[in-house]
């Protein structure tokens, strides 16, 4: 609530007369942002960026409270898409997607009406930058994602913690003494492989960026072709974005045992359907699928899908709050400054990043230096 | 099995004829310690350490395998000493115990027929010394405790990551940015400071003993007295073995929202009753209740028992099959040389140890080097 | 040298017919960069971008080879002054820049001929910056120091290593146990904190920035304003860029034997001038000053000059070499482009610090991924 | 003098009448200690535990003062053995030794007189427990490096420190992105590895010792036969004290351009004969060795001998002064209790331990905890 009145800036509802639709994880924490947006004078839709994470007492809920939820749990592909474009019917000023599929079912329909929107995550905004550079953007969009401060938090330190915890409650396995062999050095992966060394894990990092593998190197990390590391990891976990990242020829050099996690985006980062097509498939724990192959064992998390999300329960709710104070001041933004902002991706002003940072700071008892007059000068040359 | 198989050596039945008492928590983890004993021939018997950590089909199980089994969930004090007791009445030959009170019922009992025993616990075998010192100590006892892979991979690591792996499970909290404060630089304290500081935490140590403090202070860590540690600790860990190590004065000093957790023996580490006595307690979830104290908010873990055993699996299966080795073959020690053992507590030979540690390495796939002739002569000297 | 092929791409004398001005510290390093440039057909003048860093054999080997070179060990500040003049009076086609000074003279002298330039420091280029806001910017400058490749090795490990290396080298002082306070968290802070937590310190780190402060706090450091850090250091190193750093306010909090190193440009971070104005000096060993100031001592290394540079040998000769190809390639970049460049600072071409972070990996044996074309099309969108 | 106002508790000579004879590196730091011991009312006697490391001022320095002084630099291995002879010859009460070589000569000459001994090193503590054991040891010996402030101080920050301090003034490597092989994983290894991978450095393990090599293992470290390991690092350091760790077969798999340290004690670690007489040596720096062998070059720094002694200062002054204070200690021990010590390898008595570790925190600031009289109680069971 603090964070909501800090950024509505003393006007009690900046975003009256918008209609905002959202394409979210349908939980407890994004059900937040949708209620602020109404809160803040909004009307909004909702549909689920996720088929399978949409919690139904969460959609219940936010459909009393009079917000236009089209998201159930376990929907099919079809009715996936049936409701995003529910969303678009909806009209929406505002569009608010954590994926792209929502900008894209937009853009399919001309994005007729629609002044802005804000984009969550990396694969979105690369399908949007993609986009901008074909021209086709109809719409300025805020790349909600390359906000510093959610670099740090929730892709960092945030999806860090929560993928190491998934990974102990799905398999109980033993971090100390493993080899964790981390697909992608972006600001996850980084998170990833810090944090499983510092529970005791030896790491190999791949990579197909070199500036990222030189980094992962420089930080005292393996990093190797993953045709090699597959020979010596205990777990693989991909955080790359990409699609076919851990394939057939992988899985046939993997150790007897391995286990195999992904906390990208999506579900195609393992080609788990290879596993489903070739190998037989028990599950011996809750999101633990054992597969024989080649005459050994290979345990796949969560049936390829975000492990931080279906094993554990997602971020640590700092986390969320400040992913929270990002986005709503980024649909604000949007709100008033639409009419001149450029039809390509922005990202979030640097004003928006330091005002969470210090929101942050102030919830953590932490107090910092400001520059001397002296030194503002100093800095303008 | 393949663990069975190396530390029986070829012999079906060692431990024929033998009567073994055990007093452990009754899970899945230690109920293969006992179904091995009955394997290698002994007959046994088992109470519970811990009247809370019962797993009531683990006890039926066992109870059908033929085992005496005295435990079951949620047992009353009075309960719990009669079990104790249950226990010596069955005239056991070896006594295996998990924090000594079985010992101590069996010195109570005149320690009448034991040949000797193990005990898997630091306060255990504390307690155990004192009966040493005291010249009343009637059997020779392993401190399992003591083994070099106990120290390394329960105490450490594995206890280090339980730890961190139910706090997290508990609370959600997010461990980047927070200051954790751990009580006791032993082996335990030395594996949660570590993890958690490579999960982002900074973290503060406490000590009585001058050497440990001096040794986290030179591992980069902040060193304390507590009472000033407990003014920044936003969660408290304490790791000592100790009574009454939390107390209403550092209470008294915490910050708002103080996380107190313990996972040193017992529950009397930190001074819940103080908390009962004095505050008002609302479960906010599981594992996890709220005080109220003065005019600020404490949350108390699993009661402030072993919060590696309450919230979340305790140790990893790794873990524990090493625990399982250096137990068993503790037994099979006492089991073929009790006669000419001295009653003292005798550490574990380091022949079971360094037997343990390879057989570590091997599942590992872990392949070292070995002296050569000349260094051999060399180290003779 | 094959580091000059590969950046050639095999054309021999791509500068000829180009004049190049360098204002560089003038070590066995950079006469590597000045020759090279030499090599590829430029004619070359050289002033030293800091008076106290100038070899002399060095000066005096270029000077046989053909360089205008102006400068020689301990210049005054009129001569430092004068010697930059000469440089413009060369009248070079493209400026080389280590701080900025030169190309200030430059503008002094309207840029008369001047197609382009290089800038190597964070400092200068904010100082370009600065002209580049107010339209005064009068030809395009590559900011070399921005270059993704220099981030990780030259700022964050390379002077993260050679800062440490100096400060040991000076006082032989036993980092593990210590507490060292890191001013500033760019780049190379990042790498002087991590590494001197690597060997035992434990570390403070001061900020103005609310987002660089965050991600301190959130690896794990502590963070404070530097009045409060004054009181606990045992070291203070500064890497802000910016003047008057640490003052005499924060002198008079610390601790007796505190350690004052700066690692940043220049000599302005730490307020010498004051020490030296109200405190006794004696130079107790090379690069080290005591200062008797208020009932204590304070050391001061290298006079506050960057510790890195002075007390030890600058970065190692990897770190050179790297930042050496992103130099002489951003040269040649000016050299083939600067008609089609805007007047403004640009960053090192993608393509360049590509090239630069293969040449590395190369060097380093290490192999990587490549995308696969299914990649390539996921990640087009 | 604090130290020794404080170990000497207040006893103006308690030396006095006893004869020290000590066998050390003859440096200025351990200057102090033989001069404390005559401070204390000693006649002592000197000569030198590496024939290379003598500093000759400080020889003469302490005959000035009265001390006999049997060393010089570059003693050829007769006057190496002469000296020792010499130091017997001065009929001492008390032997302190750094390396075993006088302990040794004292057996030969029967011992007679002596009452008893120090022994700073664990590779002449070996010696001596070889003696102990086939009952040839013929006076009580304090073995000072197993106290346990020694093990944090000296052997693991301490060697760990002045190691890479040694390797990086010697050959100015960067340390980040490189692969550092450390042979043996005991107190030395523990903080050299420890501190390597703190500056960027990845780390492969080798050891004999199974619960050592599981211990690196779950520390994260890759563990590995040498003979793997040797195709892999950049840079190799022994801290076995063992003979021959790494010999022709390791440097035939060595990549172009690997450097060769050693640590522990001795020079025989490193196989250097065997270099010098297969390989064409050339000085390229100061304590840097080339050796062309097998089409590619390996360099040797200090010739093999222990590189934080001969390329760096040794240890920084806080450690030297903790040793200094243990040893100090053990001499006055044994001169009291002589009579009542067994004719056997002594660790450091726990008083001493802990009064020495209290020293360190009261000159570190740290303040520590007190047990409560319950815990006191609560501890003796």
């Amino acid at each position: 609530m603090s964070i909501i009145e800090r950024i509505a800036k003393g006007k009690r509802k900046p975003l009256e007369g918008f209609r905002v639709g959202f394409c979210l994880h349908v939980t407890k924490e994004t059900s937040v942002l949708v209620m602020a947006a109404k809160e803040l004078g909004a009307e909004v839709a909702l549909c689920s960026a996720n088929p399978l994470s949409v919690q139904d007492d969460i959609a219940a809920f936010l459909h009393g409270e009079g917000v236009a939820v089209y998201a159930w749990r376990n929907e099919t592909q079809a009715e996936y898409k049936k409701c995003i474009r529910d969303v678009i019917a909806f009209k929406p000023d505002i569009v608010t997607d954590d994926g792209g599929d929502l900008h894209y079912a937009a853009h399919g329909a001309k994005a007729r009406g629609i002044m802005g929107g804000t984009e969550e995550t990396t694969s979105g905004v690369r399908r949007l930058s993609a986009l901008e550079k074909s021209k086709k953007l109809r719409y300025p969009v805020i790349a909600v994602n390359n906000a510093r401060t959610k670099y740090l938090f929730d892709n960092r330190y945030g999806t860090g913690q929560s993928t190491l915890d998934g990974i102990l409650r799905a398999t109980g396995m033993f971090l100390a003494g493993s080899r964790v062999v981390v697909c992608g050095y972006g600001w996850v992966g980084k998170g990833v492989a810090a944090m499983a060394h510092g529970m005791g894990a030896a790491v190999t990092v791949t990579e197909v960026d070199p500036i990222k593998a030189l980094e992962a190197k420089m930080d005292g990390f393996a990093v190797a072709p993953l045709e090699k590391a597959a020979e010596q990891g205990d777990v693989f976990i991909t955080c790359t974005g990409q699609t076919g990242v851990i394939r057939k020829e992988h899985f046939a050099k993997m150790k007897d045992g391995a286990i195999l996690a992904n906390t990208g985006h999506f579900d195609v980062e393992i080609d788990a359907s290879f596993l489903y097509r070739n190998g037989r498939s028990v599950e011996v724990k809750p999101n633990v699928e054992c597969f024989k192959f080649g005459g050994k064992k290979l345990y796949l998390l969560s049936k390829g899908r975000v492990v931080n999300l279906v094993a554990a329960e997602g971020h640590p709710p700092e986390v969320m709050a400040l992913s929270f104070a990002n986005q709503l001041a980024s649909i604000l933004h949007v709100a008033k400054n639409h009419a001149s902002m450029e039809k390509k991706v922005h990202p979030v002003p640097e004003s928006i990043d330091d005002a969470v940072a210090r929101l942050a700071l102030v919830a953590m008892s932490v107090e910092i230096d400001k520059p001397t007059a002296k030194q503002k000068k100093y800095q303008r040359g």
